[in-house]
């Protein structure tokens, strides 16, 4: 046996397929998942469509922290189903008002040396804990709820050395930071980012989340922390001790590359808009004006991440022009601020307390005013983020953005005219467990609550004998899943609404698409496209709602990766052409048919596409597996999944 | 002299044109204004418009507390522009997070004896403290910020006696439910509710507050309270005792209609969907699940009204299928509830706690969730007003929401199995003024922040000698202002951007008309139009923006009474017809001709329209008074204020 990092040892005592070589692709078994209420309800829906009675997780939990302004009906009816789901699927349900997925999880739930996978790509911030932790596709969080692997490439496992002691003024999100600035924002992809080495000590679990939460930044696949005597003392202020359990390297554990990080260099940094990756020191930006500056979210999440701030701003008070966002992260965190006097030290300085959750992270809500500088302690500042066009938003610790808070431009912290206050965890921290819902015993009985604006996934038929249906639509290279489906206003709250989502399928390139393909009467159709079609964003939906107008093949030159297995896991038929010179012969409209596909599909050989109209023959290629020709001819993996439970 | 009640003497003390006989139109001094952020921008942009340099009010106050939901740059944008406008024009500021107008007014401003004219239907809450508050249109309130005196109809006053003491568990609410109960929602137009006698001891300063507010429901002019030894203990407590001045009615003032009171017989009151005027008692609607229970709003704002729910919750938990949603008015009081340990009582039982401001009250957020029930401590549940279609939301006390809260159910708070907890004021209660921005002392040099959705008012012309133009559009009866200038998500935002909002203009009716209009290269045009033209919504935008196209005069059978005044105001000339049949004759297209207007309108006779295109003549009148007809021959109002000032 070799010697291994910790990571090595998370995913082999885990390992159901595959081999542990970086690249090659391993299933993992997987202990917890996470939802949140954005991405959540599609998730609920996709295991209900599973009809798998129970969730065949050790823990399943649901978190509403996204959609909470409630502008109408639709986000509350949404958290009404959501939490009939819970109960009926025997998932904890954690309401509005409990606070953001990430560390409420690490607070109740996290466990060392489990596996988890989430509905969002913050989900790696368990890692804190000695967690393997990752962010999924909403499928495959279903499917890990029905007790099936999460498949993934192995990852390559970098090893982070951590000395020395951050100097004063300096915290966590400066040293992920640090990080961004090397790697940028695609350096980590492939990879695991795993911290050792003396510099841990002197940071605690939840500045332990502030770096793993935006190893996401940079493209990893999750990063990785020890299961140390800290994640002890932290399990044990949250009355959780007997879940801890010790989870180190072994003496001599090698990585895949190494890197090492002197704490104590470090000084103020920022992530200047519009990139994570576009990190500089805050002395050389200081000096510009901000509009905004704004403390919270599950890239700061902990109680010194505005205890910090609040002793900073004592008997101070923030230039009337600067909007001061305090974004409580939990219910528990905003209890104890309350309790221990910090709250009142932030409204009084004049902070704009909001309710506990993700709101202007996630771009609901907090938006700065045009042209103007907005300082955060969020994970991103992709451009237009913030809900402002040609927006200017910063990332940077607490200390910094209270410092830019004070005197109203942007402020190295050392800069300022006092002592770095030093947070003491209170004895006496309170812990809120009493508004997380557990799953219902008699889930049996529990009625899924479902307003107008949530319906259940439409029924797949499996593939027939024979398939033949118009072109309904020629499409060129390079079309994206938002050309597919599109997002925005209109069309995102009805994610949970496939036969109203699907209103709106390639809206923008042909608005009467979706009614030429329901005048065929529930008769199928085919797609024609040229290369890497289905770019861009994973959204599901851009294979579903086309799946539910009658979508049963699609013929391009070549395919967005995503896209192609999203495809697939809905029994759409992906073909790609043999010889790219037959898509200039088929023209929209014409009639096509796949005789025997289900049969044609298990063999090696080219499949014969039959254009009816011109009376020709095309030869066609899949590259699907075993396994996804297996989901195409049950008519999707959900009605597959229900086979087998 | 006759003996006055406390109405008359503020009305008289204050009285610069007409009688004080009821009915009769009456000029008042005004001594304060009051702006919010969502009707504060157009007045901003008005009294830009009027050159005045500075208010000349002795106090203007402009809150920002509706429009707190910052999805794009247009509200911090918004506000960044109201806040340069306060510098400049001489008014306070109260930023994001200061709270609610009403409360915020009453603890930092409000003085007995003062007159206060706001732009939001609840300015009448400060009457708790013997002030005479009415809310107004916009440019009503810039004229009053510009010195000129406010216009309103001499109200008759109400004298409704208080005697006896409420029982527990019932409150101020129930007082103006009861109220509310008597008089239905249009029971108070054209009156003054004033309270007085024996039962006036027990209730505190903000109670009063929750009693004046909600007198709107009832379509009153205004409420009014006599300052006494309560609104001194108030000041006092507010550190403003030097603002305080007793005025009580003279011993056997009479008033023109009497009510009394016994405030031991009430119990606690609900007003049932989707009426304020819908009251019966709770215990009648008892036993029905509920959605969400609300505390908060300008209709229960005190800091009791808080503390009563905490103290009712402490040790106990909503269950987690409720949203028990707390909304702090102002700052102060959050600090306050933060300092006394009421806010770790309702986090700690499951509260969802909001930024301090207007929030669901105005349609900000949370909606409730498709039928089901809502419990609120707001003053309206018109249908549709929380933001879900066919909402049922019901009007109440703190003492009925929380106890609905507790239960799950609507809950006759008796029934509840405690004590009713007696709120004692703190001794140490925190002032909070801070964030207050007085208005700068050179506010000369102050520049006007105008983001790229913030744009000044047009200018308007004064009227030509001869006026001729096309019928640009030709309407039925009953077109509403809704229709001449649509509201909805899309138009709001444009309200401080006339070029922007005038696109919208007549869009449901004629989707090409403001293109049409703008195609005549500034030359104007009429609109012709049959009874009751312009009925429904006040909003200035309605006579604005079409005078922007060019909008020159209106000949119609009718008129709605607030339009009529909103046309005159921004330069149209209303016109109607002598002989309604020549309504018959005008087609649209036809080309008009109004031969010396400006002249014509101050004879006595018939004015000429010609109708070139038939060559034909008919008589039309005006109603206008000599000072609209000023108006008109400058431009606007606002045009006439400049040349005045």
């Amino acid at each position: 046996m070799s010697r291994l990092n910790v990571t090595q040892k998370l995913i082999e005592s885990h390992l159901v397929s595959g081999r542990m070589t970086p690249g090659e692709e391993i299933g993992l078994s997987i202990d917890q998942t996470l939802t949140q209420d954005a991405t959540g309800t599609l998730v609920m829906l996709e295991f209900e469509a599973m009809q798998v009675d129970r969730v065949r997780t050790e823990l399943s939990a649901q978190y509403v922290d996204h959609n909470l302004f409630q502008e109408d009906f639709k986000n509350p009816d949404d958290h009404l189903f959501l939490h009939s789901a819970c109960r009926k699927f025997g998932v904890w349900f954690s309401p509005a008002g409990n606070g953001v997925s990430h560390p409420v999880h690490q607070e109740r739930f996290g466990i060392p040396g489990k596996t988890l996978v989430g509905s969002d790509s913050h989900t790696p911030a368990a890692g804190a804990l000695g967690m393997f932790a990752t962010g999924a596709g909403g499928l495959e969080v279903a499917l890990a709820m029905a007790g099936k692997p999460l498949y993934l490439n192995m990852p390559q496992v970098v090893g982070v050395e951590l000395t020395g002691q951050l100097p004063d003024w300096v915290s966590a999100k400066d040293v992920v930071l640090e990080m961004l600035r090397r790697y940028d924002v695609k350096g980590g992809v492939g990879k695991v980012f795993e911290y050792y080495g003396p510099g841990l000590d002197a940071l605690s679990a939840m500045d332990r989340h502030v770096i793993a939460n935006m190893g996401t930044e940079m493209g990893a696949t999750t990063t990785v922390f020890p299961s140390d005597g800290e994640v002890r003392r932290f399990l044990e202020q949250q009355e959780r001790g007997g879940d801890w359990r010790e989870l180190l390297a072994d003496d001599g554990a090698d990585y895949d590359e190494h890197v090492s990080l002197d704490l104590s260099t470090l000084e103020p940094l920022i992530a200047l808009p519009s990139s994570p990756g576009n990190v500089k020191p805050v002395r050389e930006v200081a000096g510009e004006e901000i509009y905004q500056a704004y403390v919270g979210s599950s890239a700061n999440p902990g109680l010194r991440d505005f205890a910090v701030p609040a002793m900073m701003v004592e008997g101070r008070r923030v230039p009337p022009g600067v909007s001061f966002d305090i974004n409580p992260t939990s219910r528990q965190i905003l209890e104890n601020l309350s309790n221990e006097s910090y709250l009142s030290r932030l409204i009084r300085a004049g902070a704009r307390l909001h309710q506990a959750g993700c709101n202007g992270c996630i771009g609901m809500g907090q938006a700065p005013a045009t042209g103007r500088n907005s300082l955060r302690t969020v994970p991103r500042n992709f451009p237009g983020r913030s809900g402002t066009p040609e927006d200017r938003v910063f990332l940077c610790s607490p200390e910094t953005a209270t410092a830019a808070a004070l005197t109203g431009k942007i402020t190295d912290p050392r800069e300022l005219d006092m002592d770095y206050p030093r947070f003491q965890e209170p004895e006496d921290l309170v812990i809120n467990r009493e508004m997380l819902d557990p799953p219902a015993d008699d889930s049996g009985l529990v009625e899924l609550i479902k307003g107008p604006n949530v319906k259940s996934l439409p029924d797949f038929e499996p593939i027939p004998a024979e398939f033949t249906g118009p072109v309904l639509l020629k499409v060129g290279d390079d079309v994206s899943t938002d050309e597919i489906m599109p997002a925005g206003a209109e069309v995102l709250p009805l994610r949970s609404n496939i036969p109203a989502i699907a209103e709106h399928v390639f809206k923008a390139v042909d608005e009467k698409f979706s009614q030429r393909a329901k005048a065929l009467d529930g008769d199928g159709f085919f797609i024609v496209a040229g290369r890497n079609y289905g770019q861009g964003s994973s959204r599901e939906h851009a294979a579903i709602a086309p799946r539910y107008l009658g979508l049963r093949a699609v013929c391009a030159l070549s395919y967005g990766r995503i896209h192609w297995q999203n495809l697939a896991n809905f029994g759409v038929v992906p073909l790609t052409f043999d010889d790219p010179d037959d898509l200039g012969d088929i023209d929209q409209g014409d009639d096509l048919a796949l005789d025997d596909i289900a049969t044609a599909l298990g063999n090696d050989e080219a499949i014969t596409l039959h254009n009816r109209t011109k009376d020709r023959h095309y030869a066609m290629r899949h590259g699907l597996s075993a396994r996804q020709i297996d989901m195409i001819r049950h008519g999707s993996l959900i009605n597959l999944v229900r086979t087998e439970s």
